[in-house]
């Protein structure tokens, strides 16, 4: 009972958060203005600026309340299939409506905003990438990978062309797709030995 | 003399789109508005609006008049060797600071409406695309890569980490970067065989 102010502050604070995505998700993020969340979370204007400085700041904290994404790797002993099947779990999200629309208009924001583009590095893009990072090691300390494996590169070549599709050529994110990346770069796609 | 007309027309447009990125560089395209534009450059706010229909708009096209970027690609004969040349250029591009901050904001623009992002596409990435895509080709076509080789995925494990260090994580491209993604296409990153 003694909490019960606090509890009142985050229950309002996830209130605002869901009213953001609820709302971003209808009507569009380049739309959407503190304003109409205030309104429809039935918050204070400057509650809301309280908190978040920017339109940019209260989605991050928004689209990170979500969390639940549950994009950890299995470590099934068989590097590929572990790959796989979480590389396929961030396509769904990416290419899903609640997440994929507003996650993207997030990017743009970080594309103007540096204070965004650091945060959404720090606490979400840095830590997925580690455990790709981590995956990987673990295969290449079993002897699955050879020894010069560059980890870091190999997370790249698993995102880049991701990202680059979500958000330069906007194709549609595909299963089949992350098929040929992983095809890729564990077959190798080395130039023809002369005969 | 019978066409003075168009060709003040023709002035007063690249005076408008000079205009743009010189004052884009100095204050940054989230500053930037068509109004500070049109003093500059002592045009009339519904000029430019008549041409431009947005801020994302007249940057795209004063980006695009630039045109000499040079990004074609040499034919040597040595498949490695010419990507190589290329994407050195492509990236001193996009980490130079008359074109960089602005294609990158551009891209940001690109993710909160659909008409930048297909005029950015059709304009700019696709016929980059292509010339990476036909000069992959003639190289499998000279037996320098296996019949296999997937030409729209080596384009994009090319382009995918460099746009995601441009976007997402904003390290510095380097050539060294370059040299890396190269030798991972080329000789690949397979399992290391079991002994």
């Amino acid at each position: 009972m003694t909490d019960a102010p606090h509890r009142r502050g985050a229950d309002r604070t996830e209130a605002i958060m869901r009213t953001t995505l609820e709302l971003g998700r209808e009507i569009g993020y380049a739309n959407l203005s503190i304003e109409a969340v205030a309104a429809r979370a039935g918050a204070g204007k400057h509650t809301i600026y309280r908190r978040w400085s920017s339109k940019g700041a209260l989605l991050l904290d928004s689209l990170l309340s979500l969390n639940g994404p549950g994009l950890d790797y299995p470590d099934t002993g068989d590097v590929v299939a572990d790959l796989r099947a979480q590389i396929y779990a961030a396509v769904d999200l990416l290419a899903g409506a609640s997440f994929g629309p507003l996650f993207q208009a997030l990017i743009g924001e970080a594309q103007h905003d540096s204070r965004i583009a650091a945060a959404l590095n720090e606490r979400f893009i840095a830590p997925q990438a580690d455990k790709t990072v981590a995956r990987l090691k673990a295969a290449r300390d079993q002897g699955q990978l050879s020894p010069g494996f560059d980890l870091d590169l190999a997370m790249a070549i698993l995102s880049g062309p991701l990202y680059f599709q979500l958000l330069i050529t906007q194709e549609p994110l595909t299963h089949e797709y992350v098929d040929r990346i992983l095809d890729a770069l564990f077959t190798g796609m080395g130039p023809r030995p002369r005969p």
